[in-house]
């Protein structure tokens, strides 16, 4: 059962070429990410996540290359080499440099260390901070 | 053993207040958080987190906003109460718009979700990605 | 010191091969995985750990199919790549067709998500949720 | 800036209604949880979020119940307190018995044992596991 | 649907009271912890844990309190509220100083940080590092 | 844009080395890993990681060893290969024996499994537990 198998675009369906048109259009590439080929396997999904990020992703309050890093903290938090590799290259093509990349990793790994300190010293929530 | 209790300036040791003092200059602030009370009960750690913590969330590369936005994200991809409600508040005094911050939770749950469908669908790291 | 190496049946001591048949019968396959053959470099544990998954995976109100894809979103959800890797096929041999895997891993991505959105958002639990 | 404040119906704008309006519909129900209350404040997210969610967890090749215990799975592991205990009611109400809850429970505790012992001992994957 | 209230003692059944007077006996405690209470609700995970724990936590190659520091560690990664508190209780019962206690939590902060500084720079594993 | 190449140590600045030296010098060791030549891309971080760790992992209230196991059972919690290999084989050269590797597991992959338990089940912290 070739559920994972990478979907190349002329072996793909009319609904997954609509996708894959609808990605090389608004990224102004002529490349398909492997995530895309395997998402493909199930169109339903395929589509629904790539309207999403398409939506999410979109210049908005925050430019294109903040909402990359975003993407680029929380993969690095959650391990997932994957969307590390990719997500990484992706700030880079926007313009992240070499020092944005540093300041991005230091971050992370603080806020992650930080994170426990303040759950292994069961730190209150203070009343300003409170969300109501 | 009170290892967990809330050290206020007043009964703080100096090396502690050392540390007080330059938070409160640094950020320009009459404010210590709970959670530098609680590190104070351990003044190496305390001093050295916030030592590390000054250096890395400086204006850089990236802004102080942005970085305050990373921290977000890694606070709640880590489901982390405390750090969530901190950083926020945090980000908020920094300039962080509503719209900014509705943006910034979009962007963290669409990478928490892709990052499963990326390790469930088991892709492998496209050539142009990878690190070397 | 050799202590994470392959250990094969016919390198087995009694009371790891003890484990080893029951994994055949109970399973009905002429297979063990690699995760055991781990595992038996501490005997101990692996007759610990497998008394505990026979004893859980077996049919109860959840019939077993059920049981591996549950064991399929954890896996997936902790970016555990021999997990995914190992438990998808089991789940694949116990009935799993490719359209039950594209909706386990839609589920499993979405609940990613929203985990987030809670946290982020700090919603308070319903008083109709409140386990007591 | 109240952007986490919970929207109440009577003061909801037309397009958060429509969303609410569809909740009740589907879910054949007269109340509207605090996560979209809260999402709400984000009419974007919260119409997106709602459809994927309609979407993914309508009857399919998994049936409604499975998939509510795929996500109390996942809200467990992620350790999200509002999720769990949300989950779980959504699943008691689609006929999640008291020992399905157990079972549920015993088989993600031991998942997320595993995925550690697999992790710890660097179990290389099973040719016959690999994905290709 | 009662299935996560707190079980006592007197109301306990057989089996269950069996593991209760086990844990009394075995920890030399009068006192039954939540956990134990609620896990009671399915007396076959109840008593397949507690045992687990009895042999896992008991003396061996490592000491009683380096295991529940252990536990400590894994604990506060998780971001497990209940199980920060009570394992940290315990670690104190077993001897764990103020002083340790903040050495424990400094680890711990560390681990998770370079954890992610690993993860995001994409350190390949070093030819001496690897486990065959 | 070369940010995760590893530096060696004759290419590297002056500041790098310096750390260089100080790794080899405090460790009694002629191998620098790979994590700090690849952290050497970013000086300011390699020296403030390093000089972190230095403290951190130095003899205190806690010997080297229970330190480094603890640093383990982080890394296996957060299923991060480079950290698990690099770890495992630093606690083996601090006298980790291999009876004392399989209790580390079988304590990590335990404590693993109890966190979600005390999570699904909801348990509340017990009164004696509280932190204050």
């Amino acid at each position: 059962m070739a559920t994972q198998r990478l979907i190349e675009y002329d072996d793909a369906a009319p609904e997954v070429r609509a996708v894959y048109d609808d990605i090389l259009t608004t990224r102004k590439t002529d490349y398909i990410n492997n995530f895309w080929k395997a998402l493909a396997n199930d169109p339903a999904t395929l589509k629904r996540t790539w309207e999403s990020i398409k939506q999410i992703m979109a210049p908005g309050a925050l430019d294109p290359l903040t909402k990359e890093m975003l993407y680029v903290a929380v993969s690095v938090t959650n391990q997932c080499p994957y969307c590390i590799a990719s997500h990484i290259a992706s700030a880079r093509s926007k313009g992240m440099s070499g020092e944005m990349f540093h300041e991005l990793m230091a971050v992370v790994g603080m806020a992650n260390e930080t994170n426990r300190l303040a759950a292994g010293y069961q730190v209150e929530i203070d009343e300003r901070f409170k969300a109501t």
